[in-house]
């Protein structure tokens, strides 16, 4: 079993670096308080004896050599930028048990034939720089480098120029690195684990996802002298369509959610009708089929209530991934150690996206979860006990060891 | 009849400054912008040999002197601060046709009884800080001193602290000076008088406002990993909110309008179901009656809507004007000024809140309006000809020269 204290002690260093304005966290990606993040983790990982090579995407993987030399690496990861209002486990918690596991190998003095290489890759939040998952989506090969450096966050700057603020352009070709595996410990984001009263998601599926930003242009106009037959209400637009993702959510039922996190109003005054409005709709499903029919509708009838308002609607996608199975070997290898160490369990689609579902585009790759309370995440209040986190990162060191051979 | 070419030259100078994006103005109030607005409009007030007042709201009252030492001052104003994508002429319009007057009558060299005191009211859009015509409304006594100091922007700057740093705190107490008689011109900001092929609007009424702010607390939760039964979403809400205040508005037809211009989303991330969604619910009618029952229905459905989804709502009245009734004597005189010149005209209901309206709390008031093209405001295409713009100020010219006596 790992040393659950050192794993605990650590998230709750980290956790002082950007700390929210209610117990969580605000370490989104490229800021100073991400640069901060990453030197203290580049420090633990020193003394642990991890080597690091840095990738264009400023993906850090760090590296303890196994005793093949043919052997490729495993990679266990996640991310720790946070979201703007985000809390002390998602992400840290897959990152850090990853450097758990190196540790408690250490101190057992286990050296394994494949190499570990744990991975914090940057920008999974996609908070600041939409889509989620950048560099691991850069890594996959679903994007350019050139698409992701010209990510802007609400301000204007550029990822790329961010990334080269904070000093972490890393000289290695994004997605040179070959993987024998990929393992990701996260918290489930979700309430299933915590109502079945279960220690341990096995993750089976991730749900896919589109984003799809919303700019309406209607006419910016006075809310007082404008009557009510000469507006053009882009603002009035938005609500219906806010409504009607509410309703094509529910009609998919089970297995689909739709909703809006993101909205802007300009020039967001109190007595002008809104020029334009900006919103992103986060619509996703298991199902192949009824994602892709959910967003065909939303396309369908978003420009029909726009119409009807006179208002002009363009839509674009922010940010995409489909459905993905994990591989069944990883995860039977999971349930395995689950299992061993005695720990109940059960299969999890998951909820959220995360940089597993783009390695699984290019190794065999799966997922291991712990409850949270209230299945609450993205909010400063997410919480986990010491026990559940431990759980976890026991099952995680068992499934990597067993793959990374001894 | 005014110097119309020296009119619309001021207008087209102090557009200048503060430049919108799109051949408006961005020039809001105690910005720096405002600051060297002041400056200019000063400059020339002191070429024309008025003398400067300010008081404690940094309100600008220049003086042009009377001849009867007892005789109150006709007061002849509006205001230069700008929305933040602005037209060029609301506001400004007024205070430079009322520099207009002063200059024409200093070339035709007549004295009149009364003084004439050309005034530039500190923040009336409401844009940076609400509400709306605030330094009018400390004058007339609605609003203290200390609650228009303590007024934020969105970036929690005071409105004290600001009108400090732009160095236009004033030493006159707010609400000391006495008027004979308060004029003031505006473009109509509506699409009536170029509907009705009038030149001159005979303004009559105003009709009454509130700006009801919401706070609907919802749940902050991830948009993939909860489930839709778990919700407790804001976002759903204030949408609901939007649509139930378009049918309130529609259902008050005639004579009635509603709608929001400003939302905010926290933490506005994408995949985060907002925590807080604070917007602002903008209704008028000219009917007490009427608009008290808007309110009364949106302040009763709005929890109701809240409810049904788990979010919590309050509301608070930011801004707030009754209807008013302008001076039947002051109505008559630009209806006469009108007809004399051979103007068309109508009567008119003003759709916009005007410091006009504060300033009927505690004198005989009145305004005079101009057309604008598409009846198109608090936008910077908003648009006027320079005959329109110098008929309005030929009415103003003629009823305040009536009203100051010769
Ligand atoms: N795990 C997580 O919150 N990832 C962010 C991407 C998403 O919205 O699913
Ligand atoms: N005239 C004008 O636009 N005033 C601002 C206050 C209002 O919203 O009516």
């Amino acid at each position: 079993r790992v040393n659950s204290d050192r794993l605990w002690d650590s998230i709750m260093e980290m956790a002082k670096i950007g700390p929210g304005i209610a117990g969580g966290n605000n370490r989104q990606t490229l800021t100073d308080s991400d640069k901060q993040g990453r030197e203290l983790f580049k420090s633990w990982c020193d003394e642990a004896g991890l080597t690091m090579g840095v990738d264009q995407m400023g993906t850090m993987f760090m590296t303890r050599p196994g005793t093949d030399p043919d052997a490729l690496p495993v990679y266990v990861g996640s991310h720790l930028d946070t979201q703007p209002t985000g809390g002390k486990y998602d992400g840290v918690l897959g990152v850090l048990s990853g450097l758990e596991v190196v540790r408690s190998l250490n101190d057992l003095g286990i050296k394994t034939k494949h190499p570990i290489v744990v991975t914090n890759w940057t920008n999974e939040e996609g908070a600041r720089f939409a889509p989620a998952m950048l560099a691991s989506g850069v890594f996959a090969g679903i994007h350019t480098l050139d698409y992701a450096y010209a990510r802007k966050d609400l301000d204007g700057a550029t990822f790329g120029d961010e990334l080269k603020r904070i000093g972490w352009v890393g000289d290695e070709k994004v997605g040179a690195r070959k993987m024998h595996a990929y393992f990701e410990y996260h918290i489930e984001q979700g309430p299933i684990l915590e109502a079945e009263n279960k220690q341990i998601g096995v993750v089976t599926h991730c749900q896919g996802l589109w984003w799809l930003e919303f700019t309406l242009t209607g006419r910016e106009a006075h809310t007082g002298s404008t009557p009510m037959n000469m507006r053009v209400n882009a603002g009035l637009a938005m609500a219906r369509i806010l409504e009607m993702v509410q309703t094509v959510a529910m009609e998919s039922q089970p297995g689909a959610v739709g909703g809006v996190g993101q909205v802007k109003f300009s020039p967001n005054s109190r007595n002008v009708l809104p020029g334009t409005v900006v919103f992103t709709v986060d619509i996703r499903s298991p199902d192949q089929a009824k994602l892709d029919g959910m967003r065909a509708r939303i396309e369908k009838e978003a420009p029909q209530i726009c119409e009807a308002l006179g208002v002009k609607c363009s839509v674009e996608a922010v940010g995409h991934f489909d459905p993905v199975t994990f591989d069944p070997m990883l995860v039977g290898r999971v349930r395995t150690a689950a299992e061993k160490l005695g720990y109940s369990h059960m299969n999890l689609i998951s909820g959220a996206g995360h940089d597993a579902c783009w390695a699984a585009k290019v190794a065999p790759a799966t997922m291991v979860m712990c409850p949270c309370v209230g299945g609450l995440s993205h909010n400063e209040a997410e919480d986990i006990s010491k026990e559940w986190a431990a759980a976890g990162a026991d099952v995680l060191f068992h499934a990597v060891v067993e793959t990374a051979g001894i």
